[in-house]
């Protein structure tokens, strides 16, 4: 269910996108709350370990180590990494979403090209429409989990009238153990839609190297570690600098959470956009919307173009 | 009304950009003058509590936090965070303006392949003009407020000539409810136009994640929220270092305000570029000059070519 | 006047780039030595203040708004905001030189299509290719402002031989208000050529947000106006650290004013690369280039392939 | 082997990313741990040198020698060398997907234009999609480390069914040095094809320079030199700051480590997408699928096409 | 003569991008090492003078210039300005070697469509693939530096069989100055080739701005002009921080000139490729080998075909 919020920010007036912060579908606060409250419950205990159960000898060492991770936080480069990565992530994202394939040209050629206003005629327009809702459809049981739960076997898709069961029967009898979703195209020959499919597959097989999400991942994950013990609060009466007002909650960190966390929460959204998460392509509403319209365009419009008059500056 | 300014830096000259600074329209002064009073009304605000209301000891405790907020405010990499997110936003906006439809392509191919001088042929040629006009209006009035506005029902739409009482009819006889922009299409099988329309809508429907405006929101004005209690000037007779000059108003941080604030706006601007902001797409104009240009080029134009004669440089 | 310095680069050997900075047409000592003489004087004239002017207590005052300055200018992100902007500026740049419109494909495939050798034919094609660079010409006299100088009128194009007298007339017979250039291209159906002018058009039309060339604009003269003060040399008997040397001039100061004022004119000098400076493209010389490639290539090189004959490898 | 993990990413849950840390194939560890060990060892052998080999005058030197390379090692800026390069092997690595050719569309052309059910027309269909395929593996052969060991000679490609002994000594007749991955495209005209061929080699002859990639791998190797030493952990008795705890093994140093030079390992492994890191492209389950699918298109699925009925909506 | 490694970095093995260290041809040593010894040079000259040839007043002088050198030298943000200009640079690079123009296409369409055996049909299709061939080296002269070595003259091009006597003597009557690499092309509308040509010929009129290249220039010798003076090591008896060792050769600077003036020479190899760096494209194999390949395809690949026989899997 994608969030648009394009009409919230139509006009870059007072305040502008600070409305946008107070949304919960899809916003920050949604994905980020369990993260921050496990943060602050881990914070909290450290703090009171070091104000109530330490000694005074534990407490000492727990001091340097403190200023130890607090020293050494600095030296991770999330925000560097994050950048880099975050702009790959949406520019996939991007490329995933030009891929996703429409059946709306097809249906303007199949009702240009398949002609007559008979049964058969008919017959074969709805045909070939079908066929290409379900090659779209096949493709998504393979990448989207929103699909897949949809569909979880063949045999739904027969009931949905996506399928016939003759046409299962000949696609089970194919001889190949890979994926199968060009089948349909090969029916009808349809290079086009089977491309922009084959797109969708490769990026789903393709995915960005692990290593460079593990490696983004270490940084932020590495960095809160250390702030967890770098930014305790510390005994006032030790004197060290930057120490000398106790919030209980370090707010600044906490902000910092919030922010690179976030920020990380945007990669997760993206990299895979056939989710189920707030912000993902409505796969199942592609699925409704492209039979109905394919169906639509061949069968009840097929000709039915209005009578031609005079327009109002014709002269 | 798009602001237009190439012909002012068409030469680097002394100055160059300076120039620019001096115009109102479009402006950075424009889109953040109230913004900027809202914040030096709180500065001020804060800054009088601090010197005439406090007492001695609550003053000790809001340097502490002024001094703290000044050393963290300076944790949230700001413009690490809007470089990488104003490029991506520029890079949508453009991606916008080249999906722009335009009918003059088709215009040249209905006056070459519709041809004859009677009225049928001319009817046949305006109307098909007018699907494609009609077309780009559909998406216009979908996702401009501007041409929304300008056309707040489909009657607008007959009123002003788009399109026919007939039309209209079967346009809402059709039974579906997803937008309808591709309709016109379907009755003159317009399928370049169509995708062009087609990826307006993706704009519109997929806007960038909430998530991500949200995290670049949040470390804007929580930077200046640290820097509305960070900045203040603090009493010099504490000897904070950095304190011994009194400004009254935080000329760098207002600065620093129009900066960060500024190139969040440009953000906000282009993130929908179909709103009424200065610098947004003029898509009222752009109806206008399509409806005219296409019926000027298959109407008094057609088949009016300048008789051929010999060029200057013949021999 | 384009600066093409290809071969001067073409082997990277000792020195390299060096031997570019001994040259001034194009040149940033040429873009910036008045910006760097006005700043220059503008710094002496606050140091003479300084050192002979004010009094004692007003140079503490003076030491003290130096010392702030010099502070806060380091808060401005000049390099960040300006990497992100020129590559902008720079993709921007090529792209509209990616749209400039050249006649070459089109004479091949008029010289291939109008066949005959006779006057009539050779009048087709050389009309042909006069309207060809006439709609060039016509959206260069909208952008750029060299060729609207050579051509202030449209009775000059006709003097130039590239439209004749009646073609003029039908031109400005045609009742639109909005710019023509695209009115030769419907004379010949030319609907790739006039997707580049329209491109050029658009380039001139959609200028990069003022605001974000206002933000790039503030942040370089800011910080350059808080240099003027912030690195002016102070009296080391006050014993400010890293104010114990002398220079008259802060060479580095100079430096970074080079740099980076240096980097903003990369982006005023390629923003509108239509206008006249050094390294604009030369759309004079495009004109007169294309006029002549193109009747050459319909006139005299008509039909003229050089007699066939054995290749030296030819067994 | 291609690690996918699309799935595992599908939505942005609690951890989300994080359970990804947890696996081994296409890890950072596994890509890392060696170096890593050699990293540890290296430090501690010098940390040993100096506890218990060093005197007290040699100790004072190393402590100078320490100070000094931690100062230093802060100026190298590996992580913006890092984040361009990175982006640039990334976005060369999706060039090189997008340029593997795949046999699906030309299947289909085959299928389609290549009538009749008899042996002949069956004979010209396989053979000319096994063209498409070898000229494939010919170009595998010479980039893909993988598919050069399956088939070391060009007798294996005989063997494999992949061309005739016939169509060997005709390509090995070609007087001819250069890769000859093209004939069998001139043996059906397969330009798109031999496009994506030709990409591939070029991909593959045309290396990022070989000093971009020194230039990076010097800064992260030298970074990691200088905290060999100026990490260590000084005697606390010199007072030198922020040597007061001793962790014997330093942790942020490591994790520097795990970082930066996880990031160059992403470099290495999308550098050459051919070889046979966990990560990259599978070139011999490509060369199977594509012999399969397309034999099978033009075989068994010729012309059986599913008998059309009614769809489930078709009132 | 391009460095291709692509084996080499197959595998993300142990140790990976080191092992490309250890080579000479292409590597940044080779480029560098002048650079670097020059630099040396200076700076053990300025030392010398430093300990030997100043007073002790002169040397206090020299001590507070160096400091001042090196707090100012930090302010130049070389690696930012590198890291993007360097990318520009490469994306132009790899843009450059996309618009090589390739015969093999045309080669392929040239045997399929200049049908016959007879002599004045291979006559017309070798004549055609020399035309594609005299195309390329004509821009190539223009561009490359290696190739005009190889063809001085005109004559050179007769001599080498890639155009006969008539065919220069029709090239040289054209009656224009302007660059006539496309006189091929009309000899056989090849419009694709001459678009390629085209774009080597924009790439090198139009250099990147002249401006920029000085900016990164000026910013990457100002720093190292900074360093000479500001990284000298100062008598410790003066008790400046950081100066307590005595290196002779500031290690960690020659490392930063090693990466930063690395990255310099990347760009100034990548600048123009149709250089002889070791680097560049390598323009006279391309000629010698499309010469080889396009006479080939058309001449003994003619219409030879092997006999189809059933493949391995018939059945």
């Amino acid at each position: 269910m994608t969030v648009t919020y394009s009409r919230r920010v139509a006009d870059a007036g007072l305040g502008g996108f600070f409305h946008l912060l107070l949304r919960w579908r899809g916003s920050i606060y949604k994905l980020l709350y369990r993260e921050l409250l496990i943060f602050t419950m881990l914070y909290c205990m450290l703090s009171i370990m070091y104000r109530f159960v330490l000694n005074g000898e534990q407490k000492r060492l727990f001091e340097k180590m403190a200023i130890y991770c607090d020293r050494y936080a600095e030296l991770i480069p999330v925000s560097f990494v994050l950048g880099f990565y975050v702009t790959l992530v949406v520019s996939r994202w991007w490329g995933q979403f030009e891929s996703v394939p429409w059946p709306d040209r097809l249906s303007a050629l199949v009702g240009g090209h398949v002609r007559g206003g008979d049964e058969a005629a008919r017959l074969i327009r709805r045909t070939l429409m079908r066929y290409v809702n379900l090659s779209g459809v096949l493709i998504y049981r393979s990448i989207s989990t929103a699909v897949y739960k949809r569909f979880p076997t063949m045999e739904h898709l027969v009931q949905a009238g996506l399928m016939t069961a003759e046409e299962l029967r000949q696609l089970e009898a194919l001889p190949s153990s890979h994926n199968k979703f060009w089948v349909p195209c090969m029916w009808f020959e349809l290079n086009s839609l089977r491309s922009q499919c084959m797109k969708l597959y490769s990026y789903d097989w393709i995915s960005l190297p692990l290593v460079y999400t593990q490696v983004v991942t270490v940084a932020v994950y590495s960095f809160f570690l250390a702030c967890l013990i770098g930014r305790q609060f510390l005994d006032p009466a030790q004197g060290y600098p930057g120490h000398d007002l106790d919030f209980y909650l370090p707010i600044f960190t906490l902000l910092q959470f919030f922010f690179y966390v976030g920020w990380l929460k945007v990669a997760e959204q993206l990299i895979n956009p056939f989710g189920e998460d707030d912000d993902d392509f409505e796969t199942n509403w592609l699925v409704d919307r492209n039979l109905q319209v394919s169906l639509l365009s061949v069968g009840e419009m097929y000709d039915s173009v209005p009578v031609m008059e005079r327009d109002k500056y014709w002269n």
